[in-house]
């Protein structure tokens, strides 16, 4: 906290030793029940202590406010995946009363200028550079000083940028799948090299070491997108290389793998266990049975973009920090002990 | 086509004898199956003899014209759903050199007069009002005429609106069924009461009466959501009512009956047909067996509606025609005849 700065949400999170998340659901009188009610109490406290008023400073005590904030998306807004990332931009800034304006530009650079121009004209007070998935970007110019990253980094760090925790999720995954007992993991991989397709590989290989099993590279596959790539790929591994469980790179790669180890006469989790990544709604939740998997934080980065953005307009950050979002573990039915027959 | 009017992008369509999304098709060179190069060649003579120049038109030959449009929505771009709509647009905009501004009022009447407010200061050129489903929605004021609601309609015929043929739908996906035949079909329908459970239950009883089947209402059952209530009632319909299909409100529900079915040891389509609606990525295309369902023509109707807005805009027309997209099935392999013993 510095003299003279107005109170953030994230000084009344480090006083109450708790993420700037957990208070904005506590003062926000969201119900949320990972939030006991001794965490409640002590984050309603630093909040009095600290005089912090969200709306107060939201609303703007500097001129020229707006109370406008722009998201410019490359693809986001039209794929499933941007539901709760904008979802919550969107609740951040209606409880700071601040209106949101979407642009998607869908990659196209004059789009793009032509967006930031419209946006400069309307003197909104920031920007957050949304990406489809997590990559490296390079952000058009004309975007002033207040803006946030989401799902994705700049080459240099000039900006925050907050991206999902995926080598952290993938070693996850995998320690679940040790814990259950597995030593012969095959992990399917996405064919293309992608920021997510390398740190997930990471995270795989990390896990191993930690319980002492030697990556081989033999247990890894890449798969091009699509159900039967997917589902060949969980056949050959378990039958050439003899996995007995599989980490996927994605949940729609595990259906998959379902799909083909089915069709083998092979059942989940009694044959193969099988732990997917994204927790994608409708893809997950309705496998039969229920997959395993690592919920990439979409909500959570969102949240964190726009509060990161709305403390930069207040000036209350200037540090281009970047946040890797952890990636949580949402246990279901496909993951099970090997069989006792080693197959 | 009047005269000293622009021509329109419908003008063309009629005299091509083909529907504006066509027209679009061939004018954008967008490749595309259903279009067969004699149609591609009529659409481009058409276009010629009415010397029909689209982006000249788009751009602007009015005054005051910024080359922006609004998106207001309730829900809709932070849902799954919202994607082909939302893109649709997107692409109508960019090829007229239009620049689209998204908002999404959560349903709230304060924040959706704030986006008017804001979106009339900017000068828009006209607004697109979509909903999340197939709704009668009161709009806000201030929006001026240049409005078209999407996936919804006003309760008097004011604006231009475009709605899925929920029924139309629903009747072929019973068709199909009938088509294969069984004569005994059940029906999951959505618990809640809306204008797309109205209008599918009336396909269903259209399809039968057709086929000279009698409406039994035993054989309908209305399921709350999730999958247990699906797969409970799909049980039921079969074991209680002799079923040897069923028609589901949505997709998600035919997965729930999937899941039902085969806890009972019956597998689709051999011992009992299923047939959804939607065609939800990864849901329908990803099921095991994938599903036969009915697409909502979520991208044509964005199409329809970011066309029918440029032509307000371009003064070619004032009707408030109410466009119902046709809803087409989608074979795959959730359907075949009835077992043989008639179970």
């Amino acid at each position: 906290m510095r003299a003279g700065q107005p109170v953030t949400i994230r000084d009344v999170a480090q006083r109450a030793g708790v993420s700037s998340a957990t208070v904005s659901l506590v003062l926000n009188n969201v119900a949320d029940s990972r939030v006991s009610a001794a965490t409640a109490e002590r984050v309603r406290a630093a909040a009095s202590e600290l005089a912090y008023a969200p709306n107060l400073v939201a609303r703007g005590l500097r001129r020229r406010r707006t109370n406008t904030i722009a998201v410019l998306s490359d693809e986001i807004a039209t794929t499933p995946f941007a539901s709760r990332m904008i979802g919550a931009i969107q609740d951040v800034a209606m409880r700071n009363g601040l209106l949101v304006f979407m642009v998607n530009t869908a990659g196209d650079p004059e789009t793009e200028r032509s967006a930031v121009v419209a946006f400069n004209q309307q003197q909104v007070d920031g920007f957050v550079y949304a990406c489809l998935y997590h990559r490296v970007v390079d952000l058009p110019p004309g975007l002033g000083s207040n803006v946030v990253v989401l799902d994705g980094r700049t080459r240099r760090p000039r900006f925050p940028a907050v991206v999902p925790d995926d080598r952290g999720g993938a070693r996850a995954a995998v320690t679940e799948l040790l814990a259950h007992g597995h030593r012969r993991i095959g992990f399917v991989n996405d064919y293309s090299a992608t920021v997510a397709a390398d740190l997930r590989l990471k995270g795989y290989r990390d896990a191993l070491r930690e319980h002492g099993v030697r990556f081989d590279k033999r247990a890894v596959r890449n798969a091009e997108p699509g159900l039967e790539p997917s589902a060949e790929a969980a056949v050959r591994l378990h039958e050439d290389a003899g996995v007995t469980a599989l980490f996927c790179f994605n949940d729609r790669v595990a259906i998959g793998a379902y799909h083909g180890l089915r069709r083998h006469g092979l059942a989940v989790p009694r044959d193969v266990s099988v732990v997917g990544f994204d927790d994608q709604e409708f893809v997950a939740d309705y496998a039969d049975p229920p997959l395993t998997t690592v919920a990439l934080p979409h909500y959570a980065m969102g949240q964190w973009a726009a509060e990161e953005l709305i403390e930069r307009i207040n000036g209350g950050t200037d540090q281009p920090r970047v946040c890797e979002m952890p990636c949580e573990l949402v246990r279901r039915g496909s993951v099970g002990p090997p069989r006792a027959d080693g197959t």
